[in-house]
């Protein structure tokens, strides 16, 4: 393999199911909460919203869950996954590291979170269900769960939020290619939406109300359920295809990775593909560094508390325990849309406690610069949010030009940029600025904390 | 490999020489001409705008040409490209023919076109150019070039179509992305675009125009050279790798087509699909049946004349024997831009001529209602051009519903259509409306011909 560019497997390759680290943790991350009862939150509260098969997965301690072979039919459409090692990037930094990346872009909505769409779409047309309702921000969730339902038969309606609405209109055109209904948030169409829109008839929208808008229509109907795109257990499970087809990959290359980069934003990409490798981590077969990289306009790790909040705006979810910079924290307008969340996800908090991996924080037009150096080298034009990944696997391999260490880095690809094409362009014009987040912000957000705390 | 969605080659079986069909054709096309002299184009006419390497691919006969190394190496970024059964769409048409997709939408650009742009770039550099100019309507072609110059450190100057430059801002960035100027054709900066732009300051530019910008400035400076992404003789054989491996991957799936299909607008990605199988059949080992799909709107093959024309609007290019609508007749504005040239590639006319293939025209809303079928059922989203090419495999797979035959049926799919969302909106929101091509609109083009006729 030594003058490879991309390690492929065959179909055959691909893993037949899904590891789930809750099974080889110390000790399980505290209970989502009721609200008002403040009492673990149970397989009862959740079955208006999610699937039986799916509430069992958020809280199986099994170390496997086999994945149905519907499932594996519709993975095939794109996995497995190439792994790339990018010697361009490697010659353009003069660099003795060795820099791979696992390319999900490569899937029909262009990022990972089919892995987990086709996934939950499989388990509510097999419970019945006929509907499924999602949020989505920029429209990369709301893609894959379009695509997701189209392989299926389920109707699927996503509620985007307006300022993207309007901003990204491809975005909306390629849920509807796959049959799905689009509709601006805040919409006529919920209680939620039009309470906001008499008083704000131009509101701009924001996840939080989207959520509340996908959340009540799945509660109205019997035969509707709503799909979340990443913070919970069974998401970053299904991410995990990602993390074995990379080890079988990196084993097929003659490789051990020194350190693993990935993007965080609800956690799911860089959970899929470090879980499999701190599996054999914990049992003593590797030792890489495993590294989160969040924007520094969102630091829910580095700088966020680790505490109960809400994972919407508004105050409409059981309380998760997790890194949080304050439910109604809105994060400056950085392009990465898909790492804007106030949180994360429960389980990725409970072991960044743990000291099971670090974390950094990366401004924007560090990470654009890594982009565009990455397009220029390697062809690929990333998506904002892997940028970061892109930036700190730079970073590191520059750190080992120093050294002159040969570390190998192992960078999660979560997607291209087909459809972020504008922030590129406000980056190469100059436009691009990088925002301070200042104590007192978060501080603020902070003290606006559920009460009483847990 | 019965259950297989795809067939995935390694690296090592990518092909390592190109096919050239002219040694294989029972005669050479037709030379072009010098239009003032009437006398064939020699190598020294065509030294200003194209490296000598490329001059003799032109007009060699040599049955294959090595591919060099350092283009095998950038092919290796993306090649070599899946080949795909469409089981969902097979089973959505209820056919019992076999459907297979060979997929050229992996490449960085999104589509077939840098497996020339590569090897231009790569020739270009070779001899010590540092610049490659070049024109682009909707920006498939110029991102190509674009992300090619950025691989051998080749300046890329491109001139956009004025009315796509503003309407496609995306395809705009993402050439930027990878280096290139971009210019809006007409452009101040060319002695053509200014003569343009003084009668018509709000000129909304045509391709021929841009044409004429790229080949102005490459003859202006020693170090530039102009770059064309079809029709050319050298353009179409670089393209062969696409069916070379597709060759091996219907050997690998124990299949043998009984029908090619692909869509024509200059012709090199259906050239590059089917010349390795019609080697095949010339030998006696296969005899599928090969059609080419082109627009009804710009139906060259099946509506046009067979005679020398210009290459390009203005008539700066050399005479080209080929199937022509009028070098200034306008296609009615079809989606699929790269279909909207009014001629056809030399070598292609010269075969379909000589009863190589057949050529079939379809229009638009038919393709869009198969580009949508495709994309529900196999999840990819089509570009314009190729759902020409899905609209043929799928009525030839409902032919074989009627007469229960299991028909083998290889379709050229070369590209996504993420930049091309607005046109699926239309087509999904009931506003894409067809063109009716009078005879007398065709006739009116055709007594412009160059005179006299040869």
């Amino acid at each position: 393999m030594a003058d490879s560019t991309k390690t492929l497997l065959d179909e055959s390759q691909m893993p037949r199911r899904w590891y789930n680290v809750l099974a080889d943790l110390p000790s399980p991350p505290p209970p989502p909460l009721h609200p008002a009862t403040l009492a673990p939150v149970g397989p009862d509260d959740l079955a208006p919203l999610f699937p039986m098969d799916l509430i069992a997965q958020e809280v199986s301690t099994d170390r496997y869950i086999d994945i149905p072979e519907e499932i594996l039919d519709v993975y095939r459409l794109w996995r497995p996954t190439p792994l790339y090692r990018a010697r361009r990037l490697e010659k353009a930094l003069g660099t003795p590291a060795r820099i791979y990346y696992k390319y999900e872009g490569v899937s029909p909505a262009g990022s990972h979170k089919p892995n987990t769409a086709v996934a939950q779409a499989y388990y509510n047309a097999k419970q019945g269900i006929g509907r499924l309702t999602t949020e989505t921000g920029a429209g990369q969730w709301g893609s894959a769960l379009a695509f997701a339902c189209s392989k299926f038969g389920l109707d699927c309606e996503v509620w985007m939020v307006r300022a993207s609405y309007d901003q990204k209109p491809h975005r909306r055109s390629i849920m509807e290619v796959w049959g799905a209904t689009v509709h601006p948030s805040p919409s006529e169409v919920t209680e939620a939406g039009r309470k906001i829109l008499a008083d704000e008839p131009d509101s701009p929208g924001s996840l939080g109300i989207a959520i509340s808008e996908a959340v009540e229509m799945a509660g109205k109907r019997d035969d509707t359920r709503y799909s979340l795109g990443s913070v919970l257990n069974h998401v970053l499970m299904h991410q995990t295809v990602i993390g074995e087809e990379a080890l079988t990959q990196f084993a097929q290359a003659g490789e051990t990775p020194d350190v693993i980069v990935g993007c965080t934003g609800g956690g799911s990409n860089f959970a899929g593909l470090f879980f499999p490798f701190l599996r054999e981590k914990l049992a003593g077969r590797i030792s890489p560094t495993i590294r989160a990289v969040e924007p520094t306009a969102c630091p829910s790790f580095t700088r966020g508390r680790y505490t109960y909040d809400y994972g919407d705006t508004a105050g409409f979810t059981p309380l998760l325990k997790m890194h949080t910079l304050g439910h109604d924290f809105v994060p400056d307008p950085i392009h990465a849309g898909g790492l804007r969340y106030h949180g994360m996800s429960p389980l990725l908090s409970h072991m960044y406690e743990l000291g099971l991996f670090e974390a950094v924080a990366k401004p924007q037009t560090e990470c654009f610069a890594a982009g565009v150096q990455f397009a220029r080298t390697e062809g690929i034009v990333p998506a904002p949010e892997p940028t970061h990944a892109i930036a700190a696997a730079i970073e590191e391999a520059l750190r080992c030009k120093e050294t002159g260490e040969e570390k190998v880095i192992l960078t999660a690809m979560c997607g291209h940029g087909h459809f972020d094409l504008s922030a590129y362009d406000r980056y190469l014009s100059g436009q691009m600025e990088d925002f301070e987040l200042s104590q007192e912000r978060i501080d603020a957000a902070l003290t606006r904390l559920p009460n009483p705390e847990v």
